[in-house]
């Protein structure tokens, strides 16, 4: 595993004024935020943080997935950024109150 | 997880006359070829393809990452997909040729 936490945003701007796309949201805010947090606590190279295309979690989003875990948040707000990396990434503890609930809508493909 | 299996495949440009980026490789190719094969397979809702930015391997390019296991593949060509995807995607066995031994070379980040 060559990291102890990869973090995939979502920054795919699907350019439909129907529908919002993460890109659009703070998809690329979230990003520097997470790479700045990552950077500031040492820990660039054990946990990365990254731009992805469609996580198929648009209705839920801004969205983002942590793996190896592969859980989903949604919802993403700059001022979740730090709640995410003291409690999930340093010390495993998920921050329950945004993990996605697929179970509640359907998704959408990019 | 929402996924089985969630590939994450680079298709960042950097757009460099001196350093080749995935991107410019063959990754928005290698995205549509795992997206098909993986359609092909009925495995669309249980395994994911999809485009990421740097994935902090470019030495290696055209890279790919394969969680929740995070192996890495690299130098992967459109001719290896169906060995992937058969091998490692259906039957948990890595394609040992193809996977990045990071003790190489120094990566370059994006």
């Amino acid at each position: 595993m060559k990291f102890e936490k990869h973090i995939f945003i979502c920054t795919n701007e699907r350019n439909d004024p129907n529908r919002r796309s993460c890109g659009e949201a703070c998809g690329m805010e979230l990003v520097k935020a997470f790479k700045k947090a990552l950077n500031d606590k040492g820990l660039k190279g054990k946990m990365r943080a990254q731009r992805s295309g469609c996580l198929d979690a648009c209705d839920f989003g801004p969205s983002m997935v942590v793996y190896p875990e592969g859980i989903y948040y949604g919802g993403v707000q700059l001022s979740d950024v730090d709640e995410i990396v003291n409690e999930h990434l340093l010390n495993n503890r998920p921050v329950e109150r945004l993990i996605t609930d697929f179970s509640k809508v359907r998704n959408s493909e990019e």
